[in-house]
């Protein structure tokens, strides 16, 4: 069967690696958040993009939970030395990947592109696509100081413990999804949103009219997976950033900024009690167990949305 | 006594290195050939600038030749399993230079502020100028396919063994020197040309009008020490290139390079005989060992240069 996963970070690699469990990975299309991306000494780093293909390709820290495992730290405290900006935090490892998709750009190779050839090179047969090639840039306006920062210096250097009031994605209006994109949400069987931040990760994918528009065509196979476990974020600012922008942290929350595109929900056990008011909203709610502990956790928590959007879905392709 | 040193790269910061031992290295001024600089995975390198820093640093490795000492490769090494470009190598520490380079010029800062940042952290006192703050490019025309090539392409892509029938300085007749090149060479009380390759690495210094008119103005006290021993260069293709644009690899080859704003050529000891061949052409001879196979002789060598300068020169600031 054929699957594609809206992703952002490490929640969307978590599932993708419970994914590939349980389907072919050559079947399996990641539509990944670029809204992260950031220029930072002259090099183009592409989160989000990064974090799903390290976890795919086996090689993330875990326990640090973004980068490489057996990363090294050589050109950081040089860089500390020389009294560079080290805030965000690049391993000489990691640093090889935006060399290597840096030139490749300033040689004109789409980001799509150069994304595919680092997953290949780096073994991961899931097919990896940003959202787009273009650049989309997400802002955060700070309640402090009316200030609006990049995405990066809201979540690396201000460690996303400031309040935000509004959320911009700047360039998904007028932006076109990378190739493929468009064609992977019209033929697949399955599609799921990823327990990702649905403002700051989800969000900037959900801003480009072209994609928000093949997942209307495709609402009946389309399944979310909440990022919230007992109405709260396991990790990161996404049950904030629902309430600082008007909106609950709970299932509902989640389910209102998702109506639209997706017709089922799944929610975490601890959340049962939101069964109702997710329904309310026209969406169906699937509860089963969403916390990612392990391997084993992460496909049976792909199976269950597998299983929401065959079920709820047509059965077949359109 | 205030000295400026027009630089290239190893030639270069061996003869500084001495030079320090003898002038007080804050009344030293080294004035780098930019014309090898590169643009490489985004990042902007400045290959001649970093050798004269990180040799003052006493933080280069004498052994290669190039780099920083201690070094690691673990950015390379990545680089090179996803197929990216690792013919020009840059270290992990080496690569913190780049980063810090590229982030300040990306925020505006010209390219003599962030060299003078980088060696102060580096607690280099000798004030390290670049020729120019605008880009000059030097390239290469090959004799096989007539096929102009980037610096860098010809010297360690291709290990400058091609030959070579036209060399071009791009942007350098209207590049403006960097602030502080043309007073610091005004005050000095002796000027030194480094043993550098006269072709590629003073070249592109000389090819600077501002830069020659104000040499032209001091040639008197301007004295160039020859890289030629034995009519051969020590290392690099400083012979080569000589004989392949038409000159002879001979202290007068180098002389002529040189006549129209050096008063003094120092030659080594081996090429003695080519004494009268250099005063033949307007210039003093002073023949010195020159070979600087340690800091002793590097420090014996600047004081001859300097010695030179001032006998020769008016002796005082004109």
């Amino acid at each position: 069967m054929t699957v594609v996963a809206l992703a952002g970070g490490v929640g969307a690699a978590r599932l993708l690696r419970g994914l590939v469990q349980v389907v072919a990975p050559s079947d399996v299309t990641a539509v990944v958040n670029t809204g992260d991306d950031t220029e930072l000494h002259g090099l183009h780093i592409s989160p989000d993009l990064d974090t799903v293909c390290y976890t795919l390709a086996g090689r993330n820290d875990e326990s640090r939970g973004w980068g490489l495992r057996h990363e090294t730290w050589t050109a950081m405290d040089a860089l500390e030395e020389l009294g560079g900006e080290t805030w965000f935090r690049l391993g000489d490892s990691d640093l090889a990947t935006h060399l290597y998709r840096t030139q490749r750009m300033s040689e004109g190779a789409p980001l799509s592109t150069v994304t595919a050839e680092i997953a290949e090179r780096m073994g991961v047969a899931v097919r990896l696509l940003p959202m787009t090639d273009e650049p989309v840039r997400t802002w955060l306006r700070l309640v402090s100081d009316q200030r609006e920062v990049p995405f990066q210096d809201y979540f690396v250097r201000l460690r996303h413990s400031v309040a935000v009031s509004a959320v911009r994605f700047d360039g998904a209006d007028r932006a076109a999804p990378a190739p493929g994109v468009v064609e992977a949400i019209d033929g697949a069987e399955v599609v799921v949103i990823s327990p990702s931040n649905p403002v700051v990760s989800i969000g900037p994918i959900l801003a480009m009219p072209a994609i928000t528009a093949a997942l209307r065509r495709r609402r009946d196979q389309v399944v979310a997976v909440s990022p919230l476990v007992g109405g709260a974020a396991l990790k990161g600012p996404a049950d904030r950033l629902l309430v600082e922008l008007g909106e609950e942290a709970s299932s509902a929350g989640v389910a209102r900024r998702y109506t639209e595109v997706c017709g089922t929900l799944v929610i975490d056990e601890r959340d049962r009690a939101d069964e109702e008011s997710v329904a309310a909203l026209g969406m169906r709610c699937v509860v089963a167990p969403t916390v990612m502990s392990g391997p084993g956790e992460a496909a049976a928590l792909a199976k269950v949305a597998l299983e929401a959007g065959r079920t709820h879905g047509s059965g077949k392709r359109p």
